[in-house]
């Protein structure tokens, strides 16, 4: 079965795109920490960061890289975390956190958007790729 | 003045060191989130990850997956994750973290080992590598 990650990426799952390329997509995460947070998956569908072949991992890197640069300039923060966990969801998913604090980075808080904020926020982000 | 990864890398501040090349150093966090926690940081000092260059940056995720990798092999962990913070010291740092639970990936629990214990840890890491 697809994972939900694979069905955002095919529309079957409707996102707030924030990029997409041949073998990345990034959108925003629904249950953000922080305002901007966003999640960079390989369009290959493995489990594991460190199952990811050495192409495809760098491949992510320097796409979470583009991504975590905009959020830099969009997004007013301290500086933009990065997050790999994946205990949840098996599909490799890079979380970029816009952080003030050490609680946005920890998944202890979260913060509510509405749909026309959501839309707003991946609107500013996208200014910046 | 020179951080305290500096201190680490050049020798002044002692460390369980798990692998180092002409740009990258490794060695155990001294107050893990579990055992096997280990830092990855670069040797030159930058503060915000998304400020190093690209190739420093793609290098140091480079580093960090082949210590992923021997990680998982040598630590028993459901994977390895990886978070990059930066709020306390201003070097770049990438946490890998081998995962039981989500706990681990938090900085909410600790554990505590002896020197022993911390050597020992190094050594079957480094047997991967």
């Amino acid at each position: 079965m697809p994972s939900i990650f694979t069905k955002i990426i095919s529309g079957e799952i409707p996102s707030y795109k924030i990029a997409e390329d041949e073998n990345y997509f990034a959108f925003l995460d629904i249950n953000p920490n922080a305002v901007g947070h966003t999640l960079c998956v390989p369009k290959k569908e493995v489990d594991r960061l460190f199952d990811l072949d050495e192409e495809t991992y760098t491949g992510l890197m320097n796409f979470a890289r583009k991504i975590g640069i905009a959020l830099e300039a969009a997004i007013p923060c301290k500086r933009v975390g990065m997050t790999v966990i994946g205990l949840e969801v098996p599909h490799v998913h890079v979380h970029l956190i816009p952080l003030q604090k050490m609680a946005n980075a920890t998944f202890q808080e979260k913060v509510t958007l509405t749909k026309d904020e959501f839309e707003e926020v991946a609107k500013k982000i996208k200014v910046h790729l």
